[in-house]
């Protein structure tokens, strides 16, 4: 991650400049002679001693733009304050606000949505403790969860570091599917604690998302708060992967004439997102599956000490092989990577069996370079949006929240998962399927609506769904 | 609480009737027969055997409402799904919502917030988490906390039934001042459970408003969390009352030719409101005051198993009387109460020292009823905004955080909150000063710009404000 790499980037540097030598002087100079280019220059303030000025500057890239930093740092009289680009002005203040949804202008709108009126939505829903889904925000509301242990690429950032992210899946819960999301980063990273913690705060809350918790304790945090709480509970990293990955498998079969039952598929990397990619494609009918990890094939020759490797070991491989990737890719109709670059060779796509599917999803850099792959597969996918086939979770998070929420699904199960990936699956039609296009793009939207009734409709005929039922067609 | 009178209330009644028998002919009957007057009747679902429809009725009076509500469950055919007023439809999905500051509308965009570019961001923070209070919601953003054990005049409803009063507070925050604010309502009754979970969710806030918890466990709460969190935190319940009280008593004492040292003061009701006010008044210079509860006058010639109570008779009380309040009445300038109706009588405040000053702010009913005290008192204020001089802690609460929020504050001490009862006082002129206007209006606009500045200013005297000082005058 943070692979950042602009041609023209702007910086802005706030100086703090001592007001006795040509400090200014020196600062022009400087970054002249490092090749960096002053557009502007702003004063923010100025005192008896010092001035403190943002000096907007042209650079060729980050790096670029820290070599000046440095050598600025380095002059006497001059402090760097802080060094900024559009990116982080963007993020001043925060993404996301709250808001009130009605005006309090006067002692009758007081009166009504504060004391004394408000005591009889107090006293309804304390008789009727289930009202709490219609007279507060846990109706359409979800809290985006995060210990900050795996962020991005970046892993163990904390809880502070986490929050531009967790505050990002908010806005594009609000601007994808109308879902309020409050960002919650929790300051540990005992499971117990975090499990406790998210059951007292869910109150307020119709469904919990976790997100970038390390692998395995987000396993254990995410059944035990799936049983313990009566509100819907899903890992994003983990389900909202597969999903999507399922919804762009089955469009790759449509497009090269073959069955799910039929496939032989080898996955790389079995940590979160890889055994839920499996389970999902077990529970869709794939019943030839290979897991492939540092110590090679997974199977049932071995014990592992990590309980998951176990659980894999068990239910996949039929054949029970052994190996490395390089023994069973030959002949597979799927790869399926999230594991990192480099894993996979033109060597393995050329032993693979006809019209080879490849789901490349490695962030940022895939298993395989996408260009190098392209004359030996038929069907490639990554999780890039700069390649066609973006397998990208936010084409079912916010959407799968919404149709729990709007239908008061306790839970969000198996059914409705697969009911998501059939839905995400279908907006593509048959006249568009083609090669680069096995999967909707994130801006496409049919993709919400048709996601949440499809999840609507799942929850009602699974028995999850506390709403009595409706036409959910007409509103969003 | 909820003694909401209003006549001419219009109640939506949503009813399932059966089709078999003709139903709503007896809908039509009960509620004529009961003196309600069906407005208007709206069909919301048929199917073969049932329909459903919302009948508009005015009614007299909530009670009518409940007796025609009776009647209709009564009978055969008919069941009453929901009952619904003005307000509660005000309530419906809750009164706030969370809204994206910048836009999603493309690639460039979506990665500028969310993935990749948003790693920078992360990245920062990381380096230096003081930055959180710069680029994440930190900033602005306080959570209003409550376990649901004192909520309002209710007493324990619970974190569902509190979630209300919640979210109306926070769009006062947000109304009143500018400040994001969010509710969490935890579902926990335990001291250190409550401790630990507010601890574990700081990281995303600025604030934590603690609210309506019950005595004494708020104490200790609030303690606790002063001591161990860098933020600032603050039991509206309790400082927000006495803020605003020690405001009203010093333009009571300005009007009256009082000064705040020599007044000797009668507090009844000594629970975690009368502790506060207590406290704020001796931090004001008051040196004369009194307790008051169902014991009698509290003194250093008893032992308090109450820990409170103990402290207050160490710390008031100077001549260590004895008796009830009618002994310790006589002669006093200053009644305040925040214990029940029924307390303050006229033949106490007969006995009270020239220009009697009472804040009689018991809620929903005061001390006294205001116009049995007219004539014997020459200053009066009470909770209520149907009286002058409404003792209302929404004068104080948004702004107070408004200004620890700009400045960074790690602490609302006592200094602030003792600049902020200033800053309310000095809103009313002395021309403008009067029996009937010692405290402004809720709706006067002076007051949060006056009381943020003096609450900014109060800090970096203190040493609590974290962010290099600049001119705060200008922008709110």
């Amino acid at each position: 991650m943070a692979n950042e790499r602009t041609a023209g980037l702007s910086l802005i540097y706030r100086l703090e400049l001592q007001n006795s030598s040509n400090t200014f002087g020196k600062v022009a100079q400087i970054i002249g002679e490092e090749g960096g280019d002053i557009i502007g220059v702003d004063v923010v303030h100025v005192d008896k001693d010092h001035s403190i000025r943002d000096v907007n500057v042209n650079v060729f890239d980050r790096r670029h733009g820290k070599v000046i930093r440095e050598r600025l740092e380095e002059a006497e009289g001059i402090h760097v304050v802080n060094l900024s680009d559009r990116t982080m002005l963007m993020h001043l203040g925060g993404k996301i606000e709250i808001r009130s949804k009605i005006p309090v202008r006067n002692r009758d709108e007081l009166a009504r949505v504060y004391t004394p009126h408000v005591a009889t939505i107090c006293e309804a829903i304390h008789e009727d403790p289930s009202k709490a889904f219609k007279l507060t925000i846990k109706k359409n509301t979800v809290a985006v969860v995060s210990d900050g242990t795996a962020v991005l690429g970046l892993g163990d950032i904390g809880p502070y570091a986490a929050m531009p992210v967790m505050e990002g899946k908010a806005m594009l819960f609000k601007q994808f599917a109308g879902v309020d999301a409050f960002p919650i980063c929790l300051d540990t990273k005992d499971t117990e604690a975090i499990i406790a913690h998210i059951k007292a705060i869910a109150p307020a809350f119709g469904g919990i998302n976790l997100e970038d918790i390390s692998s395995p304790r987000c396993f254990e945090i995410e059944a035990r708060l799936k049983e313990e709480l009566d509100i819907p509970v899903f890992h994003d990293d983990q389900h909202g992967t597969a999903v999507v990955l399922l919804a762009g498998l089955m469009n790759a079969c449509k497009l090269v004439g073959k069955q799910l039952e039929d496939l032989k598929v080898v996955v790389t990397g079995i940590g979160a997102a890889g055994i839920a990619c499996t389970k999902m494609l077990l529970l869709a009918g794939v019943r030839n599956i290979m897991g492939v990890d540092r110590m090679g094939v997974i199977s049932r020759n071995h014990e592992y000490e990590n309980p998951m490797w176990q659980w894999y070991a068990e239910h996949t491989n039929p054949n029970n092989l052994e190996g490395t990737l390089s023994d069973v890719i030959k002949g597979a109709d799927v790869f399926i990577g999230v594991s990192g670059p480099g894993v996979l060779t033109v060597e393995h796509l050329q032993s693979m069996a006809q019209d080879p599917i490849v789901f490349a999803m490695a962030n940022p850099n895939p298993e395989i370079d996408p260009d190098v792959a392209a004359p030996y597969v038929r069907v490639m996918a990554t999780g890039r949006s700069d390649y066609p086939n973006q397998i990208n979770n936010l084409l079912c998070f916010p959407s799968i929240f919404k149709g729990a929420l709007d239908c008061r699904a306790s839970d969000i199960n198996e059914e409705m998962k697969l009911a998501a990936s059939h839905a995400i699956a279908s907006t593509v039609s048959d006249e568009e399927l083609s090669e680069h296009y096995i999967i909707p793009s994130v801006f496409n939207k049919k993709v919400v609506q048709a996601v949440r009734l499809a999840v609507i409709e799942a929850a009602y005929r699974t028995g999850v769904a506390r709403r009595r039922y409706r036409d959910y067609s007409d509103k969003q």
